[in-house]
């Protein structure tokens, strides 16, 4: 089958050569060449803009930063809706507002394509292994072509309902808890180290007690190890938290923890940390009151 | 082995049972008469009052709610210090900041007692069952005594330096993230439900991914059920997460993340709802929302 994916990034490449590896014959465009050489040396080829990604193609995978991209990527110069033949599936697995998302689908049904909404969850690892974890929804006819697009490329698909912006909704919920987890992880392990615990020893005990949550698990490590090598950076959940407060603001639902995380993932960004790995939130805490947890009781 | 238990809440009178199942000679106080005809009714001795209970015991446990009572008990009319035998160890499993914990272990010094920090976490069921994880810390002597006790009452005893003040501290980094993930999941559940997302499929997706936290498995079923009855309630809530703060406060370390959670279970308190199950936080969302995650999409 032939597929476009447009954004070639560590997920969008993850997705793109797990399809790859499946037989799919993959054409991936990015605004950055050296992404599109290191595809082609993977097996796929190469596509100058979106519109020639989209040439030909029963499926376009958008895997962009955020709306704007989207918007770009679709409708602008060289965008793939003109070039996408009748009927294609726009599969959108950016994380962007539910409501834009419905928008979206409206407006692609007037040139006669379908909107899958299919934001991902698993991290680079998970998208180079073909097992990501997709929270999607959209018509039948899209699930119809999408399927052996979502088989190649996840391990687990969540099928929400026949309409686009469920998927967004929980992605968006699933990211306020995220963020939420990997800032209030900072704030504790901080306290504790500021306390006199052995950070470590904190650690093993949280990890197995009541006060545990996946990125508890997953991004605490980074802080005891000092290692910021970006996996997922602060400034995605600055853009993350973001959304999910923008999605508040729009249905006038108020969300005071949120809110506060995201301020932490702000000032870790305005101290020169928004390219270092989600998990330098922590150099916040640290920053204030002189400690640090990667050194702490070594 | 002769054992006084001071407080037959749930989570007290889980631990004394306990210790009756393995033989100790258990003798156990509490101010509610009808707590201690119940442990009498399962084969333990009744005490009058804390010095009762102390009287010839190898360790008491004490499981009140706040320091306040600690203090009543101990040193208080009738408290237990004034007949607690030489040698003898003040197992404090209540939960309390860590600033006490050290002040106290070194007041029983002086009367010639020791003191094991032991605050506990699990919940009613594990006490029970003898099946708590507890966060320890003290000298070798307590730990000399307590360690029959200790395997009668946990599965897991986390032993974390001979200083009392330790384990308070990683129990009160325990219950900032226990606090802020249960408010946290009210919050990203309740916007789900008001962006029109199904709550059922939201708690699995989301106890399937990066969103997750043990706090989010465990308290969301209440609020899908609407049961609030309360194994652990929104009080207690409001004293942890004051506690957590008040020891941000003392070493002048600030908590935005855990005060905006505080605020949420204050704001639930307000509303009438302190004596529910700390799930009910998710009605100060609710309630002003004009949802139910409970009664969507039956």
């Amino acid at each position: 089958m032939r597929v476009g994916v447009i954004g070639l990034g560590s997920m969008g490449m993850g997705m793109a050569v797990s399809l790859v590896k499946a037989g799919h014959d993959v054409a991936g465009s990015d605004v950055r060449p050296a992404a599109v050489d290191a595809f082609v040396a993977a097996g796929g080829r190469a596509a100058a803009d979106p519109g020639a990604a989209a040439e030909g193609a029963r499926l376009v995978i958008l895997m962009v930063v955020n709306q704007a991209q989207v918007e770009a990527v679709l409708f602008g110069p060289g965008g793939a809706v003109a070039r996408l033949p009748q009927g294609a599936v726009v599969m959108l697995s950016a994380t962007v507002p539910a409501a834009f998302t419905e928008a979206l689908a409206a407006r692609l049904a007037e040139t006669g394509h379908l909107l899958l909404d299919a934001p991902v969850s698993g991290g680079a690892a998970k998208a180079r292994d073909g097992q990501l974890t997709i929270m999607s929804s959209g018509p039948a006819a899209a699930y119809a072509v999408a399927e052996p697009v979502l088989a190649a490329v996840a391990a687990t698909v969540y099928r929400l309902g026949d309409r686009p912006g469920i998927g967004s909704t929980v992605k968006t919920v699933n990211q306020l808890l995220a963020g939420v987890h990997i800032a209030a992880a900072a704030e504790a392990m901080a306290l504790g180290t500021r306390a006199g615990a052995d950070p470590r020893q904190l650690y093993e005990v949280i990890s197995n007690s009541a006060g545990g949550s996946w990125m508890f698990q997953n991004r605490v490590p980074h802080m005891l190890d000092g290692d910021f090598t970006p996996l997922s950076s602060v400034e995605i959940f600055v853009k993350d938290l973001g959304l999910v407060l923008d999605t508040g603001r729009s249905l006038r639902f108020p969300l005071p923890i949120a809110a506060a995380a995201h301020q932490q993932f702000l000032a870790a960004a305005a101290a020169g940390h928004g390219g270092e790995d989600d998990a330098a939130v922590v150099k916040v805490y640290e920053g204030l009151a002189g400690i640090q947890v990667a050194r702490a009781k070594e």
